[in-house]
Protein backbone atom coordinates (compact mmCIF):
# COMPACT_ATOMS: atom_id res chain seq x y z
CA UNK A 1 0.00 0.00 0.00
CA UNK A 2 1.74 3.70 -0.90
CA UNK A 3 0.86 7.15 0.17
CA UNK A 4 -1.95 7.38 -2.77
CA UNK A 5 -3.63 3.84 -1.49
CA UNK A 6 -3.77 5.69 2.10
CA UNK A 7 -4.72 8.98 0.95
CA UNK A 8 -7.59 7.72 -1.41
CA UNK A 9 -8.81 5.89 2.35
CA UNK A 10 -9.52 9.08 3.67
CA UNK A 11 -13.43 10.15 2.92
CA UNK A 12 -13.62 13.72 1.52
CA UNK A 13 -16.75 15.84 2.88
CA UNK A 14 -18.01 18.90 1.83
CA UNK A 15 -19.44 21.73 3.78
CA UNK A 16 -18.45 20.45 7.50
CA UNK A 17 -18.43 21.74 9.97
CA UNK A 18 -19.25 24.78 8.22
CA UNK A 19 -20.06 25.62 4.40
CA UNK A 20 -17.36 26.33 2.30
CA UNK A 21 -14.91 23.63 4.48
CA UNK A 22 -13.75 20.59 3.12
CA UNK A 23 -13.72 18.27 5.63
CA UNK A 24 -10.89 15.28 5.26
CA UNK A 25 -12.31 12.01 7.33
CA UNK A 26 -9.62 9.80 9.08
CA UNK A 27 -12.42 7.86 10.01
CA UNK A 28 -12.45 6.09 6.89
CA UNK A 29 -8.85 5.27 7.16
CA UNK A 30 -8.98 4.18 10.74
CA UNK A 31 -11.67 1.27 10.15
CA UNK A 32 -9.81 -0.35 7.22
CA UNK A 33 -6.93 -2.55 8.93
CA UNK A 34 -4.76 -2.38 5.82
CA UNK A 35 -4.77 1.51 5.90
CA UNK A 36 -4.84 1.42 9.54
CA UNK A 37 -1.19 -0.75 9.31
CA UNK A 38 0.01 0.79 6.53
CA UNK A 39 -0.08 4.73 8.70
CA UNK A 40 0.83 2.49 11.80
CA UNK A 41 4.22 1.75 9.94
CA UNK A 42 4.83 5.10 8.04
CA UNK A 43 4.77 6.66 11.65
CA UNK A 44 6.68 4.38 13.04
CA UNK A 45 9.81 4.79 10.35
CA UNK A 46 9.47 8.30 10.95
CA UNK A 47 10.52 8.19 14.69
CA UNK A 48 12.02 5.10 15.44
CA UNK A 49 15.72 6.07 15.21
CA UNK A 50 14.59 9.79 17.41
CA UNK A 51 14.99 8.71 21.13
CA UNK A 52 11.32 9.43 21.88
CA UNK A 53 10.26 8.81 24.94
CA UNK A 54 7.12 10.74 25.44
CA UNK A 55 4.15 10.39 22.51
CA UNK A 56 1.77 13.52 23.44
CA UNK A 57 -1.59 13.31 21.54
CA UNK A 58 -3.90 16.05 21.73
CA UNK A 59 -8.04 15.53 22.04
CA UNK A 60 -9.66 13.96 20.97
CA UNK A 61 -8.34 12.74 17.57
CA UNK A 62 -4.48 13.04 18.31
CA UNK A 63 -5.61 10.11 21.08
CA UNK A 64 -5.58 7.59 18.20
CA UNK A 65 -2.18 7.38 16.50
CA UNK A 66 -0.92 8.75 19.49
CA UNK A 67 -1.17 5.43 21.51
CA UNK A 68 0.11 3.37 18.66
CA UNK A 69 2.60 5.44 17.52
CA UNK A 70 3.93 5.22 21.59
CA UNK A 71 3.59 1.67 22.12
CA UNK A 72 5.11 0.86 19.09
CA UNK A 73 8.38 3.37 20.02
CA UNK A 74 8.56 2.03 23.50
CA UNK A 75 7.53 5.51 24.74
CA UNK A 76 4.64 6.53 27.42
CA UNK A 77 1.67 8.51 26.34
CA UNK A 78 0.52 11.63 27.42
CA UNK A 79 -2.58 13.11 26.57
CA UNK A 80 -2.93 17.12 26.34
CA UNK A 81 -6.69 17.95 27.42
CA UNK A 82 -9.61 20.40 27.49
CA UNK A 83 -10.09 21.82 30.52
CA UNK A 84 -11.41 20.04 33.74
CA UNK A 85 -10.79 16.93 32.30
CA UNK A 86 -7.31 16.10 33.94
CA UNK A 87 -7.98 15.41 37.30
CA UNK A 88 -4.38 15.78 39.03
CA UNK A 89 -2.15 18.95 39.25
CA UNK A 90 -2.03 20.62 35.36
CA UNK A 91 -0.18 23.62 33.52
CA UNK A 92 -1.88 25.32 30.63
CA UNK A 93 -2.16 27.28 27.79
CA UNK A 94 -4.74 29.74 25.83
CA UNK A 95 -4.90 30.57 22.40
CA UNK A 96 -6.58 32.76 20.31
CA UNK A 97 -9.31 31.21 17.87
CA UNK A 98 -11.59 32.72 15.36
CA UNK A 99 -14.35 32.72 17.88
CA UNK A 100 -13.07 34.04 21.21
CA UNK A 101 -10.08 31.81 23.62
CA UNK A 102 -9.25 28.26 23.58
CA UNK A 103 -7.18 26.42 26.08
CA UNK A 104 -5.66 23.38 26.58
CA UNK A 105 -4.32 21.02 29.72
CA UNK A 106 -1.73 18.60 30.71
CA UNK A 107 -0.73 17.45 34.07
CA UNK A 108 2.25 18.86 35.39
CA UNK A 109 3.86 15.61 35.90
CA UNK A 110 3.37 14.23 32.51
CA UNK A 111 7.04 14.65 31.34
CA UNK A 112 10.16 16.44 32.63
CA UNK A 113 13.64 17.67 31.40
CA UNK A 114 15.01 14.14 30.48
CA UNK A 115 12.26 13.81 27.70
CA UNK A 116 12.18 13.49 24.08
CA UNK A 117 8.84 14.40 22.68
CA UNK A 118 6.53 13.53 20.04
CA UNK A 119 3.38 15.79 19.51
CA UNK A 120 0.70 14.16 17.52
CA UNK A 121 -2.66 15.47 16.03
CA UNK A 122 -4.05 14.37 12.49
CA UNK A 123 -4.48 17.46 11.28
CA UNK A 124 -2.26 20.74 10.43
CA UNK A 125 -4.31 23.62 8.79
CA UNK A 126 -3.85 26.68 10.84
CA UNK A 127 -1.88 25.30 13.50
CA UNK A 128 -3.34 27.40 16.54
CA UNK A 129 -3.82 24.72 18.67
CA UNK A 130 -0.71 22.57 17.96
CA UNK A 131 1.35 25.80 18.44
CA UNK A 132 -0.28 26.08 22.07
CA UNK A 133 0.80 22.56 22.81
CA UNK A 134 3.79 23.21 22.10
CA UNK A 135 4.27 26.30 24.46
CA UNK A 136 2.83 24.01 26.84
CA UNK A 137 5.26 20.91 26.59
CA UNK A 138 8.12 23.74 26.33
CA UNK A 139 7.21 24.92 30.04
CA UNK A 140 8.36 21.59 31.26
CA UNK A 141 12.04 22.01 28.99
CA UNK A 142 11.79 18.88 27.62
CA UNK A 143 15.30 18.03 25.39
CA UNK A 144 13.61 18.07 21.58
CA UNK A 145 10.05 18.15 20.37
CA UNK A 146 8.90 16.40 17.50
CA UNK A 147 5.88 17.66 15.90
CA UNK A 148 3.78 15.37 13.75
CA UNK A 149 0.28 14.69 11.82
CA UNK A 150 -1.54 12.65 9.33
CA UNK A 151 -2.54 15.46 7.42
CA UNK A 152 -1.11 18.46 6.48
CA UNK A 153 -2.93 21.44 4.14
CA UNK A 154 -0.22 23.39 2.91
CA UNK A 155 -2.42 26.31 1.10
CA UNK A 156 -3.35 27.28 4.85
CA UNK A 157 0.56 27.93 6.13
CA UNK A 158 -0.03 26.41 9.45
CA UNK A 159 4.14 25.61 10.05
CA UNK A 160 4.71 29.14 9.59
CA UNK A 161 3.38 29.70 13.18
CA UNK A 162 5.78 27.48 14.84
CA UNK A 163 8.80 27.98 16.44
CA UNK A 164 12.19 26.86 13.83
CA UNK A 165 13.60 24.78 16.77
CA UNK A 166 10.67 22.47 16.13
CA UNK A 167 11.04 19.20 13.52
CA UNK A 168 7.53 19.21 11.95
CA UNK A 169 5.93 16.58 9.80
CA UNK A 170 2.92 14.86 7.94
CA UNK A 171 2.61 11.51 6.77
CA UNK A 172 0.37 13.57 3.51
CA UNK A 173 0.68 17.22 2.08
CA UNK A 174 -3.13 17.80 0.79
CA UNK B 1 5.26 -6.83 35.72
CA UNK B 2 1.81 -8.73 37.37
CA UNK B 3 -1.39 -7.18 37.65
CA UNK B 4 -0.58 -6.05 41.07
CA UNK B 5 2.17 -3.43 39.69
CA UNK B 6 -0.38 -2.60 36.85
CA UNK B 7 -2.63 -1.30 39.90
CA UNK B 8 0.17 0.29 41.29
CA UNK B 9 0.33 2.61 38.31
CA UNK B 10 -2.99 3.79 38.22
CA UNK B 11 -3.00 6.99 40.65
CA UNK B 12 -6.25 7.77 42.93
CA UNK B 13 -7.55 10.69 43.13
CA UNK B 14 -9.95 11.50 46.43
CA UNK B 15 -13.17 13.81 45.05
CA UNK B 16 -12.65 14.19 41.82
CA UNK B 17 -14.68 15.28 39.55
CA UNK B 18 -17.10 15.71 42.91
CA UNK B 19 -16.78 15.71 46.39
CA UNK B 20 -17.46 11.73 47.92
CA UNK B 21 -15.79 10.31 44.37
CA UNK B 22 -12.35 8.40 44.02
CA UNK B 23 -11.29 8.91 40.68
CA UNK B 24 -8.91 6.51 38.91
CA UNK B 25 -6.76 8.34 37.13
CA UNK B 26 -4.99 5.93 33.99
CA UNK B 27 -2.66 8.91 32.77
CA UNK B 28 -0.09 7.53 35.32
CA UNK B 29 -0.21 4.21 33.63
CA UNK B 30 -0.12 5.27 29.91
CA UNK B 31 3.20 7.75 30.58
CA UNK B 32 5.04 4.58 31.63
CA UNK B 33 6.11 2.62 28.53
CA UNK B 34 6.49 -0.61 30.54
CA UNK B 35 3.33 -0.26 32.10
CA UNK B 36 1.66 0.59 28.94
CA UNK B 37 3.06 -2.35 27.18
CA UNK B 38 2.25 -4.46 29.92
CA UNK B 39 -1.75 -3.44 29.63
CA UNK B 40 -1.51 -3.44 25.74
CA UNK B 41 0.03 -7.21 25.93
CA UNK B 42 -2.44 -8.35 28.49
CA UNK B 43 -5.46 -7.27 26.40
CA UNK B 44 -4.11 -8.43 23.03
CA UNK B 45 -3.67 -12.54 25.23
CA UNK B 46 -7.76 -11.99 26.33
CA UNK B 47 -8.63 -11.71 22.37
CA UNK B 48 -6.22 -12.56 20.29
CA UNK B 49 -8.43 -16.01 19.52
CA UNK B 50 -11.64 -13.92 19.03
CA UNK B 51 -11.25 -13.01 15.24
CA UNK B 52 -12.16 -9.39 16.38
CA UNK B 53 -12.36 -7.31 12.51
CA UNK B 54 -13.45 -4.06 14.36
CA UNK B 55 -12.53 -2.11 18.08
CA UNK B 56 -14.53 0.49 18.73
CA UNK B 57 -13.69 3.16 20.92
CA UNK B 58 -16.04 5.15 23.34
CA UNK B 59 -14.80 9.51 22.78
CA UNK B 60 -12.49 10.24 24.46
CA UNK B 61 -10.64 8.40 27.03
CA UNK B 62 -11.57 4.41 25.32
CA UNK B 63 -9.74 6.21 22.41
CA UNK B 64 -6.41 5.65 23.85
CA UNK B 65 -6.37 1.69 24.24
CA UNK B 66 -8.68 0.99 21.73
CA UNK B 67 -6.71 1.85 18.74
CA UNK B 68 -3.31 -0.04 20.08
CA UNK B 69 -5.44 -3.15 20.31
CA UNK B 70 -6.99 -2.66 16.59
CA UNK B 71 -3.43 -2.26 15.45
CA UNK B 72 -2.31 -5.29 17.57
CA UNK B 73 -5.05 -7.70 16.41
CA UNK B 74 -5.40 -6.57 12.84
CA UNK B 75 -8.84 -5.23 13.17
CA UNK B 76 -9.77 -1.84 11.92
CA UNK B 77 -10.61 1.20 14.83
CA UNK B 78 -13.94 3.07 14.85
CA UNK B 79 -15.09 5.94 17.10
CA UNK B 80 -18.12 6.46 18.82
CA UNK B 81 -18.98 10.53 19.48
CA UNK B 82 -20.68 12.60 21.14
CA UNK B 83 -23.28 14.61 18.96
CA UNK B 84 -22.11 16.43 16.15
CA UNK B 85 -18.59 15.46 15.67
CA UNK B 86 -19.07 12.76 13.13
CA UNK B 87 -18.82 14.47 9.38
CA UNK B 88 -20.37 11.40 7.63
CA UNK B 89 -24.26 9.77 8.12
CA UNK B 90 -24.61 8.62 11.79
CA UNK B 91 -27.00 6.63 13.89
CA UNK B 92 -26.97 7.40 17.92
CA UNK B 93 -28.62 6.02 21.11
CA UNK B 94 -29.72 8.38 24.07
CA UNK B 95 -29.75 7.36 27.50
CA UNK B 96 -30.68 8.58 30.95
CA UNK B 97 -27.69 10.14 33.20
CA UNK B 98 -28.20 11.11 36.83
CA UNK B 99 -28.93 14.81 35.10
CA UNK B 100 -30.28 14.78 32.40
CA UNK B 101 -29.71 13.17 28.77
CA UNK B 102 -26.83 11.80 26.83
CA UNK B 103 -26.36 10.78 23.38
CA UNK B 104 -23.43 8.54 21.40
CA UNK B 105 -23.04 8.34 17.77
CA UNK B 106 -21.42 6.44 15.33
CA UNK B 107 -20.80 6.78 11.45
CA UNK B 108 -23.45 4.33 9.39
CA UNK B 109 -21.14 2.44 7.57
CA UNK B 110 -18.24 2.05 10.44
CA UNK B 111 -19.31 -1.81 10.66
CA UNK B 112 -21.57 -4.15 9.15
CA UNK B 113 -23.06 -7.81 10.03
CA UNK B 114 -20.05 -9.75 9.31
CA UNK B 115 -18.02 -7.82 11.98
CA UNK B 116 -16.99 -9.06 15.21
CA UNK B 117 -16.59 -6.44 17.16
CA UNK B 118 -14.40 -5.46 20.63
CA UNK B 119 -16.22 -2.80 22.20
CA UNK B 120 -13.97 -0.49 24.57
CA UNK B 121 -13.70 1.95 27.30
CA UNK B 122 -11.62 2.60 30.40
CA UNK B 123 -13.96 2.21 32.73
CA UNK B 124 -16.85 0.03 33.71
CA UNK B 125 -18.61 2.79 36.50
CA UNK B 126 -22.82 2.11 36.41
CA UNK B 127 -22.55 0.68 32.48
CA UNK B 128 -24.36 3.88 30.91
CA UNK B 129 -22.60 4.79 28.08
CA UNK B 130 -21.26 1.55 27.45
CA UNK B 131 -24.91 0.07 27.32
CA UNK B 132 -25.83 2.81 24.82
CA UNK B 133 -22.91 1.93 22.89
CA UNK B 134 -23.49 -1.37 22.86
CA UNK B 135 -27.31 -0.63 21.77
CA UNK B 136 -26.02 1.29 18.96
CA UNK B 137 -23.58 -0.91 17.89
CA UNK B 138 -26.26 -3.48 17.83
CA UNK B 139 -28.07 -1.31 15.11
CA UNK B 140 -25.78 -2.97 12.68
CA UNK B 141 -26.16 -6.42 13.30
CA UNK B 142 -22.34 -7.98 14.06
CA UNK B 143 -21.70 -11.75 14.42
CA UNK B 144 -20.68 -11.15 18.07
CA UNK B 145 -20.16 -7.88 20.63
CA UNK B 146 -17.30 -8.35 22.99
CA UNK B 147 -17.11 -5.21 25.68
CA UNK B 148 -13.81 -4.74 27.46
CA UNK B 149 -12.75 -1.99 30.47
CA UNK B 150 -9.68 -1.78 31.90
CA UNK B 151 -10.65 -1.22 35.38
CA UNK B 152 -13.96 -2.18 36.64
CA UNK B 153 -15.91 -1.20 39.82
CA UNK B 154 -17.45 -4.16 40.99
CA UNK B 155 -19.10 -2.85 43.92
CA UNK B 156 -21.04 -0.52 41.20
CA UNK B 157 -22.93 -3.67 39.28
CA UNK B 158 -22.56 -1.95 36.29
CA UNK B 159 -22.10 -5.36 34.51
CA UNK B 160 -25.65 -5.95 35.15
CA UNK B 161 -27.24 -3.51 32.50
CA UNK B 162 -26.21 -5.47 30.00
CA UNK B 163 -27.52 -8.14 27.88
CA UNK B 164 -26.94 -11.79 28.63
CA UNK B 165 -25.49 -12.23 24.74
CA UNK B 166 -22.34 -9.70 25.88
CA UNK B 167 -18.95 -11.03 26.75
CA UNK B 168 -17.75 -8.82 29.31
CA UNK B 169 -14.04 -8.44 30.82
CA UNK B 170 -12.19 -5.81 32.65
CA UNK B 171 -8.50 -5.65 33.64
CA UNK B 172 -8.50 -4.63 36.61
CA UNK B 173 -11.47 -5.07 39.31
CA UNK B 174 -11.19 -2.62 41.87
Amino acid sequence: MSKETLKKSIREIPDFPIPGILFYDVTTLFKDPAALQELSDTMYEMYKDKGITKVVGIESRGFIMGPILATRLGAGFVPIRKPGKLPAETIEESYEKEYGKDTVQMHKDAIDENDVILLHDDLLATGGTMAAACKLVKQMNPKKIYVNFIIELQELHGRNVFDKDIDIESVLSL
